[in-house]
C-alpha cells in the first residue's frame, strides 16, 4: 500500500500561511482600488464635514427660537437671509431668526438645527410659522462628526469596497498604496491533457484545471499567469516549474494524479535549489493527494488531477495562502459562510476532514442544503453546486435537518 | 409640504426593470469568461469523457474476475498489460486477467471497472493477488458520464464562475458569446461638489458619490463612465446628460438632493426628447427622493445626494436593473442573502419600506446582526457596515433576537 509520508491535518497546513511573506506594494490611482488590500492607513486631510451641514431642506435656526412650538402655538421666526449651496453664508442668524437652507448647505453663524420646511409655513417675504421644535444638533452633521481630521478610520491591511473607495475620496486622496496582487502561475501536466482547442484522441481529455484555477486566482484576488500544459517529462516539468517560480509568486501545479507524474513532481521539487516539501498528503476528501513545497520564500502546490479535488483544494487551502501573501489583515477575502438546512444524512470516514458539494434551495422561507454526491472527477457536480460544507474530522457523519454553514463557491 | 408626485413601492419600482432591453452580445476568448453572462447554450463536441476513465491508481479487470475475493481468499489474476496514459490501450483483457492503469488512464476492452492498487500485491512480473471485489463501474468515469456530446448543460444567461469556465474549456469552445458589460454613465451634482484633488473651500465638500458608484457598478458586472461634477446649472446638466445617455447602456446621476438641483432634474429630463419619467420618489428609508425616467430605450437614475441613500438605492433597486439588461437569467449576481440574529428591537415607520445597517458578529457560533444606527448623510456608517437588512412596509419593526436575512453590502 502506497502510504504519503507527511500526511497533515488542513489546521496544520493552514499554520503553514504565516510562514510565506507578504508581497510588494504599489501606488495605483483611486478608481483602481476595488477590491485591494490597502497598505498604508488612510487619514483624512480635512474634517468631513468641514462645516455644520444641513441634512434638510429647511431653515437653520438657533433651536431655542423653536421651543415650545406646535401646531396649536406656532413659533414666528423671521427671515434674515437664504444660504446659497457651496458658499460661505456672511451672515449670522440671531434669536428668534431663520435663514432659508437647502441640504448640504453650510449653517450660518448662530444656528445649531435645521427646521425642515415640510414643519413651517411662509406667512410673508420675511416670516415664517414654525409648527415643530427641533433640538440643538437635529436635522444637521455636525463639522468633524463623519470623519474627524487626521484620523485613521481605515487602516492598513483592510480590503477597499465602494464605501471605503467613497472615503478616501473624501480624505482627497488620488493615489493610494495597496499591495500588489501577487502572480499565481498555473501549470497543468499529464500526458493525457490536451489544450482546449484541440480535439481530444483516444485516451486524452481537454485540460480543464488550466481553467478551473485560473478563475479561482482572479476571484481570490491574484493574477494568474497560465504555464501551459507539461508532459510527464522530467526534464520538460523541471525547466516549466523553475521558470514559473521565477515569475510568479506562488506556483499551482495540477495534474500529477497518475503514479509517474506524482513522483516527478516531488522530483522537481527535490532538484530546485532552496526548495523543501512541506507537505505531502492532506487529511481531506477530496484533495488528499496535495503537495506544499516551499520554495525561497515561495509557495508551490501540487494540486490533485481530478477538477473536483483541486478546485475544493484551492478554496479551502490555497486560498487562505493567497489572503496571506496578498497583506489583507481583516479576513475580508474569507469565504462568506451562510447556514442553511442538510436535507439528507450523510455519512464520513473518520480521521479526515470531509468537503460535501451542495446546491442551496429556499423552500419556505428556509436555506436547504442538499448534497450532491459524485465522483470528484466530475465537472459537472460542481456546476449544480453552490458551495461546499465541511464534515469535521471526529465526526461520524452528519443528521438530517443539521443547520450546517455553507461556504459559497 | 413638497410632496412628490408619483411615490412608489419598491416592488412596484423593480417590476419596471422588465421594461428594459438586454444590452448586445459579444464574442470573447475563454480567458475573459469570468463573471461574464452566456448569450449562447454552451454544447460540447465530444462526450467528457470521450472515453472509460480510470479514477484510481491501480488494474483495470473484469469485475466479475473478482467476485467474491477477500483477505482470506484472493482472486489471482494475470497481467496481460499495462495502460500508457493518453494512449489507446491496444489489446483486450479477459476473465482472470488484470492491466495495470494509472488515474486517468483508458480502460482497455474487455474491462469494466478498476482495481485499487491498495488492494492488490503483486505475486510477481505477471500476476497479482487481489484482496477485495470491484463492482462493474467502480473506480472509473464512463464514456460521457460527466457532459454527453450535444448536450447543453450551460444555457443562455448564466453567470460564468470557474467550474462553468472548465466545462467550457472541456468542450472545446475557446471563444465564448455573451452579453456585454452595460456601460453605466456616472454623474455628480451640486454647487457644493469639488473634486477629490481639491481642498474644500466654505461649504463645499469633495465628490463621494461618484467613487462609491463607481465601485458599486463594478461589483454589479457593468462598466462604470464617469461624467465629473456639474453645478446646479440648467443648461450644463441637460449637456451633460444627452452626453452620458448617448454614450452609456444606463445614467446615475447623484445629488440635486437641494430642492433647485431637484427640479433641474426633473426640468432636464423634461427637456429630452423621447423621455419619461416613471418614478419620482420610492417609498424607502432612505433613499425616498429616487427619480426612475425611461429615455428612449435606456434607465435614467436620479440617486439621492446622501451617500448612504445612494448607495443602499443602487443595492436594492438600481443592481436588479442592471442585472436585468446584463442578460442573466438567472439570479447569480442576486445578492446573498446570509441568516443572523438580530441585536436590538428596531422600531419603523409604516407605509415604507427601511433598510437598516448592521454589522455582521460571531459569537457562540451564532452569527448576530448589529444594527448601525447613524444620519445618511455619514460615510462611516456604511464603512462599519457589512450589510443591510430589510423592514417590510406593513411592520411595525423587528425585535430583538429575530432572524434577519442579511444583504451583504
Amino acid at each position: 500500500m502506497k502510504e504519503f509520508f507527511k500526511v497533515e491535518t488542513i489546521e496544520e497546513v493552514l499554520d503553514y500561511a504565516g510562514s510565506f511573506p507578504v508581497v510588494g506594494t504599489e501606488t495605483i490611482p483611486l478608481s483602481q482600488v476595488f477590491g485591494r488590500v490597502l497598505a498604508e492607513d488612510v487619514v483624512s486631510d480635512i474634517d468631513i464635514p468641514d462645516f455644520d451641514r444641513s441634512t434638510m431642506d429647511g431653515f437653520a435656526v438657533r433651536a431655542a427660537s423653536t421651543f415650545g412650538a406646535s401646531e396649536a402655538n406656532p413659533a414666528y421666526l423671521s427671515i434674515t437671509g437664504k444660504v446659497t449651496m457651496g458658499s460661505y453664508p456672511d451672515f449670522s442668524v440671531g434669536s428668534g431668526q431663520a435663514a432659508g437652507i437647502s441640504t448640504g448647505g453650510m449653517l450660518p453663524e448662530g444656528t445649531d438645527s435645521v427646521l425642515m420646511v415640510e414643519h413651517t409655513d411662509l406667512l410673508d417675504d420675511t416670516t415664517i410659522e414654525a409648527y415643530k421644535s427641533v433640538a440643538p444638533g437635529q436635522n444637521m452633521i455636525e463639522k468633524g462628526e463623519d470623519v474627524r481630521k487626521s484620523e485613521a478610520i481605515l487602516t492598513r491591511g483592510s480590503t477597499v469596497r465602494p464605501q471605503e473607495a467613497g472615503l478616501i475620496a473624501a480624505s482627497g486622496k488620488e493615489m493610494v498604496t495597496v499591495y500588489k496582487k501577487p502572480v499565481l502561475g498555473i501549470i497543468s501536466t499529464g500526458d493525457e491533457i490536451v489544450p482546449v482547442k484541440d480535439v481530444p484522441g483516444p485516451g486524452r481529455i481537454r485540460d480543464i484545471n488550466s481553467h478551473t484555477l485560473y478563475g479561482q486566482v482572479l476571484q481570490a484576488g491574484g493574477i494568474p499567469v497560465t504555464y501551459g500544459i507539461v508532459n510527464d517529462n522530467y526534464k520538460a516539468l523541471l525547466q516549466k516549474c523553475k521558470k514559473a517560480l521565477d515569475q510568479s509568486d506562488m506556483v499551482l501545479i495540477s495534474g500529477g494524479s497518475s503514479v509517474g507524474a506524482r513522483d516527478f513532481t516531488v522530483e522537481v521539487l527535490n532538484a530546485i535549489e532552496d526548495t523543501k516539501i512541506m507537505v505531502h498528503g492532506i487529511s481531506i476528501s477530496p484533495g488528499k493527494p496535495t503537495i506544499l513545497a516551499k520554495s525561497g520564500q515561495k509557495a508551490f502546490w501540487g494540486l490533485p488531477g481530478h477538477v473536483v479535488s483541486a478546485m475544493v483544494v484551492f478554496a479551502v487551502v490555497v486560498k487562505p495562502f493567497i489572503h496571506r501573501i496578498s497583506g489583507a489583515e481583516t479576513d475580508a477575502r474569507k469565504p462568506i459562510s451562510i447556514p442553511a438546512r442538510l436535507t439528507r444524512n450523510l455519512a464520513s470516514a473518520q480521521g479526515r476532514v470531509d468537503f460535501i458539494r451542495v446546491r442551496l434551495e429556499e423552500k419556505n422561507g428556509r436555506l436547504l442544503a442538499e448534497p450532491i454526491l459524485g465522483k470528484s472527477g466530475l465537472i459537472n457536480t460542481m456546476i449544480k453546486a453552490d458551495g461546499l460544507i465541511r464534515i469535521d474530522m471526529n465526526t461520524e457523519g452528519l443528521e438530517k435537518g443539521t443547520i450546517i454553514p455553507v461556504m459559497m463557491l
